[in-house]
Formats: C-alpha cells, sequence, structure tokens
C-alpha cells in the first residue's frame, strides 16, 4: 500500500472477452482450475440467484468511511466489478441503492465488498449484483481520502486492479490479469468432463468408480453390526 | 432493571401515525436520520422481505425461557411490534408459529428477538415478521417470571416501551417515543433528497459530485501501471 | 471411532415407514417431543423451503478431504440420508451438484453436513436437499481414507448408522433408531395438541391461559409510567 | 438516548462504601445474588488477575471516535468506574496506556469498553484494570461529540450512571444504584454459606447432598456396561 | 443418547497406568499419534499451564443447568477427568470454585466442559485443571435430569466414558479406551524420534531435509526480485 | 499470485537497523505514524509478553500444509520474521516446537500465521515468539507444494517479503520495505511526544485539554438528574 493516499488510473484490465467467458462457469469450477486457489472466504452474496464476472476496479477505505467508493466509480468501466477492501473490520453499510443506481448506470457489473451493503431490498428488486461480508444499514462517514486501484485484501484474497472476478452464490474467485487467459481453458475443459460424466451419475454409476478412487477406500469393509 | 419480575402496565406509545408513516422508509434512512444512531446489530429478518413498523412493547426473559412473551402478549394493542430480550446469550427458539398465530390475532406488527426463532418455513409461510439472532428450534422451559415493559437491550440498542420500531430486510432500528416525531420530518426530507437525485445517477452523474466529495480526493490521481 | 479406517457394511436401520411418518413432523415438533434433545446446533439449510426425513448413514472425513462421502454413496438406500462429520473443523465444500445428481439418482433424501456445500445454486435449482454449517466453493484432495457408518459428531449431536434424521428451515434433528417409534407417537400427540388449540389462538385467546402460565406471572403488574 | 449529544453533570452515585464492599466478592456471587442477572457478556479481561468495583460514569461514542472517553474523565470522580457504549460494533482501540495514565491519576477504578482495548503490555505493567470485548491497537478519530452519562448498551447489559459495577477475571457485573445495597446484603450471605460447606466439600462431602440434589436424580442408575 | 435420563454405574476405563503414561505427552503428539484424530475444537485452557490425564467419566446437561456435573462426581474415581457436554449451545459458568473443591477432594484430575467455566481466578488459584469453551459467571438452574457415563459429543469429538483424555495448554484429546495402549506406544515412539532431531534442529539443520520434503519443492526456485 | 508454486530467492530487504529501531516502539504507535494503517486483524500472541520486529519472508500453504513453512526457513535470514498465509481459512496448527528450535537456530525473530500454532506451552517456555489467530494442536499433512516470498494476505493485511513487521501483545503491523524509514521518523516523534505529555496527564491534566478537544464538545452540559 502507498504510504499516501493515491488514485492510480490507466490501469490494464484482463481481456474482456475472457472475463466474460470465466462467467461461464460457476466460482467452484474456476477456483478448482485454479489449482484450488483464489477463493474469497466469508464474502456472501447480498442479491442472489445471479452470477456476475468482469475486471476489477479496487478501493481501500478506512473503515467506516466509503469516499473511495465514491472515488472508484469515475473509474469503472463498462464491464468492471468494483472491490472494496477496508483498513480494519467494518460492519458498515458501505454500498447502497443509490451508489447501485450509479453503479448501473456506468456499466459496473457487481460490487465486491469486505464490509457490508446496505438497502438489501431494493438492490434485491433492482437485481444488481452485491457480495458482502454482511447486510447492515450501519452509516458511513465521508472525511478520509484512501487508495484507488492499489491491490487490496478482500476475503483473505488479494486482487490486484485488472484481475477477472467471478462471483454466484458460492461465493467470489479472483483469477490474476494474466493467468485468465489459461484458467478459461482449464475451466472449460474441466465443465466438458463434468457435463460428460453428469449423465453416468445420473444413471446411477458411483463416483468411487467414476473417480477412480476405490483403489483408496479397497479393503476397508467390515461386517455390519 | 427493576430487581424483582415485574409487568407495567399503562405505558405511554409513541403516536400511531407517526408510527405508521416511519415505516414508508427504510431502516437505512431512518438509521441516518437518527444521527447515525438506533440500529441493532446482529439481528436478521426471518420473514424477509416485508418491512414492519410500531411502538415497542418490551419484555425481559431469563435465557432458555420463554415465559414472558406470553405475558408481554397480553399487554400488546394492535400496532406494536414485541422487543424480546435476554438476561444471557440465547440461541434459543424462544417464538414459533402458534405464537405468531397468537400476536398476528392480537394485531402485533412484527416480533424482534435478541434469541431465536423457531417454525421459520411455517412463519415465512403465514409471512409473519420476524426478526432474530437466529433460526434455531432449540426448546424452552416455561419456569421463571421476568420483565415487561422496561428498557431492554437487543441487538445492541436500548428500547425503551413505546418507541418507535422500524424493520427490514437491513435489520432493525429503533427511535425514541418522543424523538419520533422529529425523526420522520428528517427522514422524509432526507428520503425527497435521495428521490431527486436518484435519476441524476441513473444518468451517469458521479455521486462524486452529486454528494460534493471531490475536493477530499482532489490532487490523488496518478499515472497508472 | 476404530482406530483404523473401516466400513461398516449391513448396518440395521430404523424403521423406514417411522422415518418417512416423522417427516410429517416440522424438526421443532420432533425436538419437543424427543425432550428438547437431538437438535443439531449451527447447521443451516442450503437449499431451503424443503424438508426431508430419513435413516442415516454416516462418514467420517479428514477436514478438507471428501473420500469418503463417495464411499458411504455406495452403501446408501433409497430412503437414507447421508450425514457427514469432519474431524477437525472445515469450511470446505465438500459436496456439490455432481455429488448430488449421483445421490439423487441413489435415492438418498438428503445430505447434512458438518462443513460446507458448494454449488449452492444448481442445488437449489435440482432442489436436492443439501443443509450445512455454511457454503463455499472451497476445493477439497482425495488421498485420506476414513470411516463409514460408525457413529459421528455433527452439528454438537451424536449421529449414529440407522437412526433417523429430519431437517426443515429450522435446522436438522437426529432421533435414536431404537427411539423413532415411541418419538413419533409423542410428535403426532404434539401435533395434534397444536393444530386444535392453533384455532383459538387465531381466535385471540392468550397463550397465556392456554398454557397455563397465568399464575407464574401473578401479581407482577405494576401501574405504568 | 437523547437526540443531540449532552454530557449529563451532577449524576447521583450509588454509595460508595457499598460500592468498595461488593467488591470483596467474586462477579459470580453478584450475578447469583442479583436473581441471575447484571452480567455482561463478552467482555474479557485485558488486565487480569484483578477484581475492581466501582460507580459508573458512562459514555457512548460514535464506532471508531474515542471524544467522549476525553470527555467523560472530566466528570470521572475517585472511586468511579468508567463504562464506555459505542452506537455500532466496534474493534477499535479505544484506550489505552496514555489515557489509562489520565484515568489512574483521576482516581478512576477501572474502565470497561464494548470495544478493543490497545497497549495491552503497557496496560498489565501498570496494573491499571481494564475489560473490554477484544485486544486491539486498531486507531480512533475525534470528530464526533457524542454522549456522556447516559445509560448505555455494555455486553447486552444497560449501565446507568452511578450504578455500581464489579469485575474480576469471569467479567464483568453491573447492579443497578438504588439495589446496591440490597444486593450487598445478598452476596455477603451467599459468601459465608459458601465459605460454611467449602470445608464439608473439601472432606469429601457430595454437592448432591450438600445441595439437596438427590431426589432429582433418583432412580436413573442403570448398571454399568 | 438413551430416550430417558440415566445413571450409568460400573464403567470400564482404560488402564490407569495406561492413562497416566499418555500424561507424559503433549496433546499435539497424541494427536499425531492418532492418525491426527481425537482432538476437540473450541476448548481452551482455564487454568492454564497445566498438562492433565485421566479416564473418562461423561455427564450431559441440559443448557443451562449443572445437575448431572453434582450427579457425576458421585461416580468419579481418584484418576477421572470428567467431560461434561450439553444439549445446546450454552455459555454458562457451570463449574467454579466450589465443585473444584469438591472433584479435587475426590481425585478427579481435571474438568473439561462443552459450556463456560466461572471463578476463573480462584480455579487458577486452586491449580484445579480446567478446559471449557469460554470464561463466565452465567449461573445455572438444578431442575433437569439428564445423563451420566453416555457417549457424549464435546469440542466436536465423542468421548465415551472409560476413554482416556489428555489436556493441555494446546488443548483436548480424548483417545479411546480400547486404543489407549496403542497410541501410548507411537506417542512414545514419536516422542523420542522428536528429541533425537530436536540438537539437529538446533545445530541449524532443516526441517527440509531431516523431514525429507526437498523432493516435494524441488525445481520452484526463481531468481528473487 | 503466481499461477504455478514457486520460491523467490533474493528478496531485497528493509534496512534491519531500521527494523529493529522500529522494534523500540508498540504496534499501536507504528499503526498510529503509519496513517493507521498496516494492523493485522484477529492474530493474537501465542507466546505473549514479547515485542519483536524484523524483515518479512514470507510463504502461502495450502490450507492444513505446511510444507512451504519448511521450504521458508531455508530463506530465512538472522533478523527475518516469518510471516505465513494460507489459500483457505485453516485452524491447523501449522507450527510447533520442533519448528520453532530450528527458527531460533536459523536466527528467525519471529513467526506469524494466518492459522493456529501448536505446542503453546512449549513455546512459551522456549520464549519464542509466535502470533497466530489460535491455538490448536490439529495436525497437517505435507503434500501440497505452495509459495515462497510472494505477497501475501495475514490478517487482512498484504505483506510483502522484505517489509517490515513488529508484533507485541496488542498484535501485528506490517510497514511497506520502501516506506519502513519514514515511519521510524513518525513513530519517534509520536512517541517523543507521548512521554512528554505522560507526566501532565500523571499530573492530572485533562487530555480534553492536552489534545485540543474541548470545543469538539464545548455547549453538551446539562444539570444532572
Amino acid at each position: 500500500m502507498p504510504l499516501r493516499p493515491e488514485i492510480i488510473t490507466g490501469i490494464k484490465r484482463a481481456d474482456s472477452t475472457v472475463a466474460a467467458e470465466l462467467g461461464r462457469f460457476g466460482v467452484a469450477t474456476i477456483h478448482e482450475a485454479y489449482g484450488r486457489t483464489g477463493l474469497m472466504h466469508g464474502i456472501r452474496p447480498v442479491t442472489g440467484g445471479v452470477t456476475a464476472s468482469g475486471t476489477a476496479v479496487t478501493c481501500l477505505n478506512y473503515a467506516g468511511d466509503n469516499t473511495m467508493i465514491h472515488a472508484a466509480l469515475e473509474h469503472c468501466h463498462p464491464g468492471d466489478i468494483l472491490v472494496v477492501g477496508v483498513t480494519a473490520p467494518s460492519s458498515h453499510g458501505m454500498f447502497g441503492d443509490l451508489l447501485a443506481t450509479s453503479a448501473h448506470a456506468l456499466g459496473v457489473r457487481a460490487v465486491i465488498l469486505e464490509a457490508a451493503a446496505r438497502d438489501a431490498r431494493a438492490l434485491r428488486a433492482m437485481r444488481f449484483p452485491v457480495w458482502a461480508r454482511e447486510i447492515s444499514a450501519s452509516g458511513t462517514l465521508k472525511v478520509s481520502p484512501g487508495w484507488v486501484n492499489i491491490p487490496v485484501s478482500c476475503g483473505g484474497v488479494i486482487v490486484s486492479p485488472g484481475d477477472v472476478v467471478v462471483a454466484d452464490d458460492d461465493g467470489v474467485v479472483a483469477v490474476a490479469r494474466d493467468d485468465a487467459e489459461e484458467i478459461l481453458g482449464r475451466a472449460a475443459a474441466r465443465d466438458a468432463h463434468e457435463e460428460e460424466v453428469r449423465p453416468r451419475f445420473a444413471a446411477g454409476e458411483l463416483s468411487l468408480d467414476l473417480g477412480g478412487l476405490r483403489p483408496l477406500v479397497a479393503g476397508l469393509e467390515q461386517g455390519g453390526k
């Protein structure tokens, strides 16, 4: 984190087609394709029932102050996802329906908060996609400048500006900008394999056989009691 | 808290029209209008998708014992909201569908619990509005008398009998009886302002400009990387 | 727990009719009928809006490894519920939509996890009933053999293979195999009583009177203030 | 809570001798004597190994802002305990060694925080008694005026100015000003009884007999297995 | 759990010498020797700085009621450890200094609680070993009979009467009665190996080499930046 | 995070004198001097009563696997502090007394874990400084290679290799390598100021006056009640 507040402009984003394509797969598939990494923890869907993908614009706010969300929106392009970090644990409702109206107008695909969202009912009615640590109306100040487009920690994951972010009802996964294309390929392969075996599961074949796990549990069977 | 259990009758309630009018605004708007105070924390919607407002009847129960909910219902008037405190942390399911049938019949608008609710599916089917710390079927005793209509702590907020309570998907806010009218005025003004600026947000204007925040972040921009 | 991994076959199950009948009642009713015991804590609905009942097949997995879910499915009969324990706290997504496809094909009624479920959106679309400590895409290994059909601790409750498990939006309750029939009788009686008094609640009678609680709070009333 | 910030002066305190005498008993004894009420939850010793008692001066701060601790100290008398509430959940370190130096100089006996304390090592070295929700260096602002000497919610308990507060390694208990004398009598009686039975416990007599609990468990014994 | 409360007498205990010998090793060593199982989670030292080992006597109490601790003490032998389960999550202080006086007099080596302990300062002064989920003075009732010497779930681990329990500052581990001797052998071997390699660690040899891990990370080195 | 596991060698460290000098100040002072940033949350002292400072070597491990701690120790220099991240939430005891023996031999000043430490009693006896999210004996695998000396998220803070880390009983703060010298200057100035005002606090002067806060609360006083 730079010592003094700053707003970085002209960031380099992951390819927008790649970001969009990654959104065809679930968070679980991408997380697996990414070597079981990149998954945020404790960041839950507020809107629910939607999948979103896009390129990250990031901001870092002082806990209890949402100034830099306002500042970051100016630097969002259509197709971006705004990822909001905080300098200390926060259960403040940093993002609500008015800001969602603005974000939607600017083409922002989703907002991810290491803090709370507010106006939950209105966000759901608008179907603007939001993920957050919790839901709370708790109010914020607008007095402390922070940072836009520096790497931020969100849900225990470091997100850099331009990374790809995908979110669904399982949570949120971030993929480094330079790895996005490779991960897209892996995710597609993984998904294709899953669709291939699904009918066999549906027909009653066992994952123990399809997954080659039988040797691992061979010889463990004991007569019942 | 009085040393011995007691049931206070004849409480003075906030004006019922004021309480009803406050229900037109969201919890976030009222919390802001109230100087960022009055918001309960950790108390979540059980029913979901509803807004409720009314005047508080309060009760304080021993943890694991819901006797005073039964006692309090007798003192509820149509338009009241029952606010349930406990003497110690509790994850007991103190309120379920039978009591909801009773509360609904008595005109109670909602129940707010510093503990758990049970029969969640039935409560949702009835659409009886309940907010609670959690959902659990965990059973209660009915052996320890407590208090009705004393100030109680719920979600970290002190609620006195007769206060106005408003709840929605963001949580619950309580407004002191004597302040309700002033807060109603402030909330209406705040809401009017929000509706005025919303179309400008929808048209792409920035909150940085509409909220006068630009000076706060002036000079922070750095060429990208 | 046996010292070495093992898979117990030929377990004795509770009567399937009794298990099915218990599913007519809510978790709260059964928990009460069972002397306020048997209720898991912290295990929440993933699918939501469904009730499931069945006979338990259990497995114990190393945290972060879901091998024994695969192994256990082979030993599930139609009408079973798979109860998944772990050797250490785990927020891994041990069960997702592919395994749900398999479980559904095998006639498994529900899966209960002392860990996380993944693919939440797909599980909801399939309406396959799952309860878990949380929802997370976090990936698992398949390297450590564990146990099938030994008693496991799930949500603080000990579940033995063949026990009856009932789950709804309130959570999950387990009833010992040999007690299931007696508890069914008690639950039915309790439910019948509730249906009998419900119209009286709806007509405005007080639970204080219907529940015989009035003596407990007699003499507590004080003039208001 | 009054609508506008205010500092109440000239509060009426519980008798200082009663407050001091209550400090001779542990928190558990007073909590029991007080009818199992008054106990704060989640408020833990920072200094540790000390017991403190005194009369409450209270303040309510905006979360993340400790202005009113500074304001409240001016209104503390020797023998007081400062009880610090917040308007929203806070893990900020609102009180550290410099303020402890000041509080000690003013005769304040202890500080109780519904938030965090900082400078833990220095506080322990000074042996200034502090209880808090957690320990954190997280910094605060000094921009938002709040309240001094209004009732505050701390650890789920409502504390009014002038109440008696007693704290030890078990946590913190608050006793209403007007009840302090009666509770002192009850606690002394309870303590005397405990000291009377302690030698009998030490000599091997059973609490089942000394506490008259044997009838409750009569007939439960079953031959072992 | 048997349907009706009962007290099982005449339990079969693990060999007392084996139990004592296991106490020579730390909880971590035993947990590893036991195949990374048996470790309770969330159960922390109250007394601190002590190691205890013994044979389990168990009891299951209704949350908020400590009747069965009183009942269980009658069935404890010198060398036993009392393991206390609850029917629902509980933060009640179920065990304090008077009961510790009794337990000590009866030769009980330690008490392990799936709930809270109270009188923490006195317990530390007595140096009576206690582990619990938390520390709280919160009071209990004595009205609901429960169970003694049935398997209980504590810290997510199933403990049966007669099992060996070992506890230190890392927490608590339980070893099944019939496995105790084998685990003792394994733990001793493990400990001997650790003492053998410790001087080599102290002399600067790397665990990468001593543990044979170098092949796992071979080829990962990249020139710095 | 690089897509494939890697170990970065030849990192550039902050000046060791600066790192050592920062250790003269408490975590709270440095956090304030750093503009209220850099503070880890939820990372608590295991050893306790010590302050440590040094330059960061980082590693990222799969949750439940401590391979990369072993790998990272090879790259530690005297004066380093090892900062341990994980790919998913973990309560595994990743670091214990044998590794502490090794780290001490290599001149490592402290270990900071976004997970658990084990062998707490031995660590305290050795007085090897460790901070962790919790204490648990829970065992780890050694099968999954990860990363050494990449930026990691620990306690919600991004730590890069070579940064300065300071830890005491308040927790842990990280200062970016290039900012360390400036922050040292600021911390020294802040500390000097504190030492200057401390005698005035001790003499009874009020922080309200010394901190210039009186205007903020002017006019709030109301006659008592």
